[in-house]
């Protein structure tokens, strides 16, 4: 029975995390790390896992989870990843990355975008990136994988079809995304209080979201030229779910029904990804794993449009996913509820 | 003092109008009607009304209202509009119609876009379109003033500086609106149901929403050219609101602060407007009748974001702008709080 | 592999119900019933269940489910449900209901309350009230179920250890209920439409609500004596989640200490039932099947505090425990997620 | 025109104190203060005055807000409050406090309540407590207002009438509290994060509320004689509003509408108390200064509901309330709106 881990319990993803694995029986969390001294029980945090999971949150450094732990969950903020990451690989663990710190290839790239030097830059390229849908063969036997971001997971997967094919102008891609509030974290702070965010809209991060170069540049693997995308996010006041407008140039016009067809084809194999013919809600998935995808004209504008929950199949549903692949269980063990 | 009266008076429009002509002591409101039955003080339907307006809702007609009224406030649905008018601009009063019946200016794109031959052909053209800040000089004198849509203003108001300059390509013009649930009115359907609604975020009438005729032919007035654009509003989980994330393609490159420059420029003399540096938020804007707008660049492509209240400046605020101009009033009465 | 259908299958409970059931392999949806014609796929009533049942909800008559399915969860509502249900046991089907129709013991009270003759009094004493953490003996071997209503399971579940041991007095107990917006059903109507709750908070069917009754008949019934309580409901701008407040009056002084031991022991074999040190919170217990319950002194005035999901614990979560107990499960099978 | 200055003005209350203040045109807004240095413009901390108001947060000490204005209104968190006001008196300005230093008369009292030694005993029990619809005479020509506390105007406005005439019995009084999330304020707090209070709902602060202690001296001031409540407050998954729900225990029966009649009288000269025949809403009062108040009977339970918005009449509004009465305007300037 595999021993589980989870670096940095106290968040949201984490909770998430612990709810998805307590329906596998057949693993074994053994580790939750909180910087809080007093190895509080992790219902002290987390009150809705109270009598479901006896455990308590421990301030362990890295070293001594991996020694504790067959795979870990890194569920801490970027940079305190790329700090513990390496000596989780050295204890011998495999990890499942849920920060941004693995997803960039190029070193130059992630410090543009995060402000910091990468500490681990000869893992970058070499790190898988966890989206099961388009990687899922090379993943299993891999020591780390690198967690997809939840605007990136929903914007990757509703234009992949379309790259793929070489369909749409690979530039000028408009991304018009909207967020739940939990995307925000568990920390405190003036824009995710509750005053703020009720009975209000507006975007964020207007050309500067940390999403953006993620998107570009798995697309640009999967269509093999350069992607440019226009990635603009919303706050939504909502707890949770994401949903992505998408607005490509086709280079050739089609039907509404042959892009379904290639989308269903695309996904065929593909459990969680559903290829819907109405519009897709936030809360037909939200507390799933699924993403809902189809798409529109409107005259000759093709929409396409996605939605998932931002904690589950943006984050520790995904996650679990490449955890199912790592440790050789089915690939939807504890993800159909 | 002029005698005002409100023709559908049960609706959140109707509220909002009551609640901002409260604030000027020189009207008198004395007649707003209801299908309803036994004469309903006005407090059975708008509870917190109950002790500032000593009114009954009565089952009058159309006629009756414009004999007892300077001016009518039309909240009706459209069809019920144009079927009312007639019979009140014939009793000699002016009108403020918030329905949709006299805004397109050609009858066979109303009967396309709203499913209904128009009665009342003769007076389409003729209407003034009620957006002060592009036709405030047209408006007084008039007898029946068309109000514009909710997500038209903040559309038209976002982009008018740039379509009037011929800045931008005038098709092709991508509008992702979002607006709150009062928009959809206080009539009980399925998809307005709090428990549909909340946490939840969706789409609709991609392709097929009425206010895309009405963006376009105002501004094709604006600009003197035919002006396209494809129109997604998505339904937030908040009551009031609208913001638009409008991406049109520029016909020359420029800056940010240019473009701020442009706009302060061209509603110099609109107190509603405000041009502001920051993102705008539908909080900043809400029980107000501004209008916030900036403009911001993600690579080259520009990005336009406005918000409003809906059921303010982007309905019975603007009803009130008109009604003020109309009687003779400063543009502001009653607005500015 | 027990075949299992469900009457009224369009509201908030029928799809909680088969989203729970879906979890059981061992269990066969067979029927779904709607009064709309057409036999739409489940999935357009529900679009969250798109490619996860497939089953057409047809206009069935109680008759034909009953030939259909071993067992039946009757969601219809009340007088509807007493209409069908005969129908259902006639063709030897074993029912829970969760509507009203079953759960008062005396018809001249059911019809005092709900303003209806009851139609099949001679069944009404003889079904057993569905709250396994009282009747769970009861229940195995039974045709039919009368499902509790969720206010009630709230209310009886937090004050049965105190009525059972006499503690407290058993009139004056005041219980001051609030619930999300689901528990009013999924029928458009005025006062749940989401621009009239959110931002909004209010009592509503003081001294009138029907849960009163059902609550004092339980209650009795534990404590061997007359219970009355008043019980005041409130509509809180949420979607689930029900917590109540209750303020009983102890016949002697004890201790918090005291009495969460007397509630650990009373609630010893109940699977769903946690008893927290900390204030309960519905988000803790939302999208499950427990119940959390504390209590907290005030100087010496002792309240008891509840928190369940309406759909869930207070409806489709115990109504699946009733059916585990009837069909053999385990009873906590399918539940704990 | 009077020069007024806002003590701590990043919160929700000064907010509200700006935008009612602004309504009245014979006031001079000339100070704001903030502990953040630069000298922001107030729209950069409340972007909804955005153009409204052309004024710098200032971190300036109490002494020179106090030679520069002839009003303070003290928003500073409680400690803060008592340090500063007495260089605020000494400067000659008069001071409308919000902060709860100055409310309950027995310095032993406060310390027990707020964990603190007050450093101004002597002008405690010699201030005035700011809820003119109690103590209206004696507010002007007063130095100092001790501004009411949110639940506290809710929960003694409630039960003023029935104290007074000793109608119910002195203790036993139970008040079950709900309040919006911005009666917590706009420092960030892990319990006040949207995503902590969206969908949820709790009791918090049971027995230890610091509004009990006030509720009671203030009840024990009008009927002269001890008053003893129960005080358990909830929070709300909304952003503004407060509605109590009150289980006082009548001496004697009497009827619905006697008690209305009487709510009539007493309240007979107070323009922002409402006595209601339907069930408050928080709704009917967001926005406004109104506080809407109606009784019902369950059997003989007598229930007092009463609602407000906690911003406005539970804050900012009573507070301009007091201000007029202190620099001689109309009680209701600037808040009928």
């Amino acid at each position: 029975m595999p021993k589980v881990g989870i670096l940095g319990a106290t968040g949201y993803t984490a909770y998430e995390l612990i709810r998805i694995l307590l329906r596998n029986p057949e693993v074994e969390i053994v580790a939750a790390t909180t910087r809080q001294d007093g190895n509080p029980p992790i219902h002290e945090i987390h009150p809705s896992l109270y009598g479901r999971l006896d455990l308590a949150c421990e301030n362990l450094t890295a070293e001594e989870v991996g020694q504790r732990c067959d795979y870990v969950f890194c569920a801490l903020p970027h940079v305190a990843s790329m700090t513990a990451i390496p000596d989780l690989l050295a204890a011998g663990t495999k990890v499942v990355d849920l920060s941004a710190d693995y997803r960039l290839n190029d070193p130059a790239v992630y410090e543009k975008w995060y402000g910091h030097v990468h500490t681990d830059p000869t893992r970058l390229g070499d790190t898988v990136y966890g989206l099961p849908e388009l990687y899922r063969d090379r993943i299993p036997g891999k020591d780390l994988v690198a967690n997809p971001g939840c605007y990136t997971s929903t914007s990757i997967l509703a234009l992949a079809p379309l790259v793929k094919q070489s369909l749409i102008e690979p530039t000028g891609i408009l991304i018009d995304a909207k967020s739940g509030v939990s995307g925000a974290g568990r920390s405190p702070k003036l824009g995710t209080l509750f005053s703020e965010c009720n009975e209000s809209l507006s975007a964020y991060g207007v050309g500067t979201h940390r999403h953006q170069p993620e998107i570009e540049q798995v697309l640009t693997d999967v269509g093999e030229e350069a992607v440019q995308v226009t990635f603009t996010p919303h706050l939504i006041p909502m707890d949770r779910g994401i949903l992505c407008t998408i607005y490509p140039q086709l280079k050739e016009s089609t039907s509404q029904e042959a892009l379904l067809d290639l989308y269903r084809e695309f996904y065929a194999d593909c459990p969680f990804v559903r290829i819907v013919e109405h519009l897709p809600r936030t809360k037909d998935v939200a507390q799933t794993n699924y993403i809902d995808i189809t798409v529109r004209f409107n005259r000759d504008q093709l929409i396409v449009l996605a939605a998932l929950d931002n904690l589950i199949k943006g984050a520790s549903g995904v996650a679990v996913q490449n955890f199912n692949l790592l440790a050789g269980f089915d690939e939807t063990t504890a993800l159909l509820v």
